[in-house]
């Protein structure tokens, strides 16, 4: 009986969707196997996410040649974040999960704006809505988790909103260039947030997130990266085909 | 001899009980044995569970897709902590447990209540007994240690009371949706506490922490989290044979 | 020819005796050996504890099910600590030492009072006379490196002084459960003193280490843990029996 | 058909470009595969090389013996960072690639200079063109990653400017045995800078550090090396033929 | 043809020298090679150092039994900083060498003195020289390394000079019974210094460490150890027999 596939668009956009980004390490064993198994792989893994396409969607990310720890990430949206576990465990029971090690996963769930409200910060407000993406399509992505400190999380209401009034402003001028979502992870990972970005611009992305180091909001970072995880997008059938190292020879 | 199990209701209410919280990670090459050994997995860690069943209960989550350095954690309560250790030296002399490394392992004991008391904080401590936990049953747990540094332990006890009185008014609210329960641990392990929740509402749960991270206690935290352990509340079953892939092929 | 083994109480009391703590995670393939292996590990051990009886002593401790990153320690003590090297070189050669990973190694040495001498604390140092361990023998040892900041080496020597006796005096109380040892390491580890502790009552433990936490002293701490080691005491035969799952199956 | 390489002297000196560094570990097993895999271990590098030359230049470096976690690292540049990833995604499916742990990764990008341009500090920039390299071609590069603080970012321009003229000054003598370039890496990886050196005079390189510890730029490092990476420059066949110890017996 | 080694003495003396420090962990696989292999082990490394004895001079310590990471270590001196790579890459190609894992490696070089010379600080200048060692031939050799914080690179030269006076005073005493020696590594390592010493008498060490500690040069260290390598002098010889396990059965 057929389901009907999760609607993308819908669920990118909606508020109380559990994200979760889940960082891996192909091992070396893997590139070992025969490449008949190897030749598989990416079909056997295509049919995990086609399973559960009625509850999860799925992004992936080559990282390989970009960041240490990694290989290659996937960004996973639940209405259920049981629903995101079941098909992650359904994913590391495939060949090409067996031999994929996890080494960062991050827990976070989409929330209305807290600040820049429009009944709050009705100008910058106007801000975030007036421009929007007009670049090539983007070809890489970044996810970088931000922890606050005590002293961020103790300040008063009106005086984090200004403070994060001063870090929005400056960042205006990328929304042409670089896109972003964000999720909040207290309490369900080690960090505050999630910050997820897609650009074709790494050099405009560079300059927004010198931006964002120049506010006084960065003096109560505990944690921006760490990881810093860049990759290009790519589809899952992409990521495991070019992993798995079955192209003909050269 | 039949020996009579521990009363579940009683151990968990007691005080000078002892919980032993064991994170795991499960090793690549479990899953490489044959299907055989990986189905009868399950059946060999709860005859260990069985053959402790009179020294200790065992409480077991899923974390696999939540947490990059664990895919299961077991929470044992005991009345002497050495029937905890017996218990866990058994169980990883199973199939399943010696292909699991421990990548966290905290040992508490539960203590009266230090601050809020009738005496102490009476209305608080009113509010602490005036609601409890109507939502569905908890699906999630989240173990959370807990470090305060040495200014926190050098003010005097009428000050730690007036802090602990701000940390808990704004979190009773969440008393219907989220449970708690409290772990001392200075000396037996790396931490001061072990905080584990159980809660159906992910959400309601980050609102709970980001109320906690807003109060000033938290500027004496030196260690609050790392690791943060979500997971499913599963059976031992249930996590045993989830992870041991033995479900019939999609 | 027989040699004499050293005088267990007399090199406990000494100055100037060296203690070093090995601490170590035995490999999962250990657990994979034939059980005839397995069976034959604790006299290969004892072996060479006999063989180097006169040099050294050997303590035994189980920490598995409590501690990630061990499965159980040795504390040998030595006049020379080229003994004791001699004696954890052959340990390791053993089949058992062979599978064992160190993940800790403190070494010290024991020295006279410093600070609670007749002659500068009198009072102190007759309370810490006055009352001696009480309670049935230890089950439970504990290992924790301490290593103290600049700002309190720099603290002139009375200074120091009162910090110790704010130090001593709440610690008195617990002279009846917790029996406690010391010794010197800056220069020879990377910490500046390993405590070591024994006792019965982990209760009263934790109130012993909650009371070290809350005289100021604690403010001068760069390391006090990491790690926190417990275990249960044991002989040498019956941690290496316990870690090779050599009893008869249940 | 043949692809025109890039021209390594117009992507050194050009701005946009992309500078990836990858260090590598080369796991023990690869020492024991047969001679044969060995000697073929280089040509089979080189071509890869030869096949992405038209997009990316690939400069190679020996560390083993100078570094505890690496054996030798590479920089590729590229104009388009997905090239640069291409290449190395082919360079570990080579039999030695495929031996080799990635143990860092940093990306950064050419940007113009910032601060001491001939508007804004006309004499140091005269300064930073009035010497060139002037020793013997360097043997050794040295690649430090260096990140700054919320108080650096956070300064205003004039200040930032009045602290790189600081730094700059007493570098220029260092101009004649030291070579420097600068790559900018906020947001791309978890530093803000890679400075890269080159140099056959380890001892002025060493004096040079010195002068730049010594100014008040240094206070605002959060990260400056972690890793310091230095090794002896080499062909990319040099390395991978050292590192393959195919050299007849002594 | 033979080539004459590098004069001992001579360069242990001189300035300009570089010291490489390398730190080793035995991979446990080397102790289950057959006997004869391990056997040929030290005649196989010694005609190494043969091979390079014209360039490099190689000292061996046996760390096993007193610290965690590591099994020995090897100085290496040399008046090219290559010669010393071109060494330990021939080392780590022998069998023990590539069973052998690098787990800390550290690279200075000799400078003259920098602040206690006879001009600027002339009492104590006269100190350092009054006294030799006279203690039995040390048996144990101690490197640690030692990194300053940017206040102390940005303090001017008399304040630094002071300083290291009230450093130097304390040790004084110890220079019968502790030998040392200084390497600078700014730029070379993640580290500004490598101090090594020599000792027979640990506790005098322990004291001299301690009087160090207690100056207030010491608010100014980022590093002090970490590690902390403490080992006995060795043969090359000694240290890949006795970790060869190749002596007759107990």
């Amino acid at each position: 009986m057929a389901k009907a596939p999760i609607d993308r668009t819908k669920i990118l956009t909606e508020l109380g969707v559990f994200g979760d980004f889940s960082v891996y390490k192909l091992r070396p064993e893997y590139g070992m196997l025969p490449a008949a198994d190897r030749k598989a792989a990416a079909a056997e893994v295509l049919a995990v996410v086609e399973k559960h396409k009625d509850k999860v969607i799925v992004d992936a990310y080559l990282t390989r040649g970009f960041d240490a720890k990694s290989d290659y990430f996937l960004r996973v949206h639940a209405y259920d974040l049981a629903a995101a576990q079941a098909f992650l465990t359904d994913f590391r029971a495939t060949k090409f999960g067996s031999y994929s090690d996890v080494t960062e996963n991050l827990v976070g769930v989409t929330k209305a704006l807290n600040y820049i409200t429009k009944a709050k910060s009705e100008t910058l407000n106007a801000g975030l809505f007036a421009a929007t993406y007009s670049d090539p399509a983007p070809r890489f992505a970044i996810m970088i988790p931000v922890k606050k400190s005590a002293e961020w999380w103790n300040m008063t209401e009106p005086q984090r909103l200004k403070e994060i009034e001063t870090h929005t402003a400056p960042t205006l001028q990328y929304l042409v260039n670089v896109k972003r979502k964000l999720y909040h992870s207290t309490g369900l990972s080690d960090t505050d947030f999630i910050t997820y970005f897609e650009t074709n611009d790494l050099g405009a992305f560079n300059n927004l997130l010198i931006a964002l180091a120049q506010v006084p909001e960065n003096k109560y970072h505990t944690r921006w990266g760490s990881p810093t995880v860049l990759g290009t997008i790519q589809s899952v059938e992409g990521v495991v085909n070019t992993l798995s190292n079955t192209n003909p020879a050269m």
